[in-house]
């Protein structure tokens, strides 16, 4: 069932709880993939009824970014959530979200706001405000749908350990499933992004999830120096990547590690063009 | 029944919502009077079970402020719960709120922020960060009661106005209650900061209501320039009161009025000796 107003979801979850029955929560910007389509395979399983929103959140975009061009697929998004076994298909529009009238900023709108410390680094220090309308929109999402689970791509590493910690902070209601990196067999992280990578670029893009195998495979042969980890990198990078971080931090905590351990991420974000590419591995990954 | 943990209380909720019972909640910092104690008889005779929490958040006292010395009677409080028909009291303490080790700011903890616009007057002005303390303790609260109903005093105007804004932006499924200020036959507002107030202090405190009724009585002989109601305060007031505002503003939106209406709400917060206290008066309140 494909809805566009909170009202119709709400109606449809009440009843569900009535029945007693559980609900998991995807939250998306649609443009779904294989990366996607795993995250709602698992709610599926796991949960007695399922619904898949899809909006593309203007407030977690920053000035000059691609808020516009960001790829809308609403149909395709749709059949493959019916394929799926999605009970409910939630794509709101702005206004239904954030009503009409005023500027969408801090003088006028609540806004969910994650800590500092764990926001200042990675992706947020180049996308100021970003995490900031992440956690706003996924607090309202939390209380439209009301999910038992709410299941998040471990491909936005950052983005999950910021929503936890909202949830623990907030004492949300809900059980936050992390969900494993989906990849095409080249290595490259699936991402809605992808899409807007040329043929040449798709090469060059390869680099990100090279860089993370090659590092995870000198921390098993017992290198746990992360200065020295970080200069294995520059074996995989050209004049076509423009490399923004490389990041050794504790998984959950966010800290900054100078010796690696199993608890320790790699995050990598590389423009390539204009293209903007992230990526991470937990050391201890299998 | 008096509940000390989050997990107690969430088992009680849980038990309740499985009855299909409805469930209030009256957020309170303790130190109940005949105002906190109108809004617990509404909530039990509205809901099913009503939920009391006593907590004094140390997040939405500033630097300066009274934490330390804020009155602190929850044993009296439980007993006026009791006899009032409420099914639990919850008392956490801070480090069940809030966890420990890290200290209580922006850098390590998720708040919930609410629009410049509505905080960046009356109170808010003179209290900084108060309002993002207020509605991280309240957004908790909720998520951890889920509550259908939440009752708040017309006696905090602002906290209320921003309470429901932040209820609207987040979509959290409650329904908020205000609640009529609670007088002494003198006039004067209750609130738990009273006890501060030496008798001759007390006397002075009556300014505060004298001030609002008069300008009610004014607007309703039919003088609507808020210059000329403002005026009629200094009347009312001497070298013992240091007024810190006197403020007319739309009753829902916080804007400045010129032109006094019927949801013209009249703000007024006066220290004497070191005790602050506010009162407000909606221009067609009976």
């Amino acid at each position: 069932m494909l809805v566009h107003t909170i009202e119709e979801v709400r109606e449809q979850i009440k009843k569900w709880k009535k029945e007693g029955l559980t609900v998991g929560l995807v939250p998306t910007m649609g443009a779904l993939h294989a990366g996607h389509k795993s995250l709602i395979v698992k709610s599926v399983e796991k949960c007695d009824r399922t619904v898949v929103s899809v909006f593309v959140n203007p407030i977690q975009f920053c000035p000059g970014e691609d808020l516009d061009k960001y790829p809308r697929t609403l149909e395709e998004d749709y059949k493959l959530c019916e394929a799926a076994g999605v009970d409910v298909v939630f794509a709101p529009s702005p206004k239904e979200m954030y009503g009409e009238g005023h500027i969408l900023s801090n003088d006028f709108l609540t806004y969910v706001i994650p800590p500092y410390f764990y926001v200042n680094k990675l992706c947020g220090k180049s996308r100021v405000g970003h995490f900031d309308g992440v956690c706003t929109v996924v607090n309202k999402l939390f209380n439209i749908v009301q999910p038992d689970y709410a299941f998040f791509g471990q491909k936005d590493a950052q983005q999950l350990v910021i929503i936890r910690k909202m949830v623990k902070d907030l004492n949300i209601p809900v059980e936050v499933v992390p969900c494993p990196i989906v990849r095409e067999e080249s290595g490259l992280a699936l991402s809605s992004r992808n899409k807007y990578l040329s043929g040449e670029e798709k090469e060059y893009a390869l680099a990100l999830s090279k860089i993370l195998f090659n590092i995870k495979s000198c921390y098993s042969r017992g290198i746990v120096d992360t200065g020295a980890l970080a200069e294995t990198a520059y074996a995989y990078l050209n004049e076509h990547h423009s490399l923004e971080y490389l990041e050794f931090l504790d998984a959950d905590t966010l800290e900054e590690k100078q010796t690696a351990d199993d608890n320790t991420r790699v995050f990598i974000a590389v423009k390539i063009g204009t293209v903007r590419l992230i990526d991470n591995i937990l050391l201890s990954d299998k």
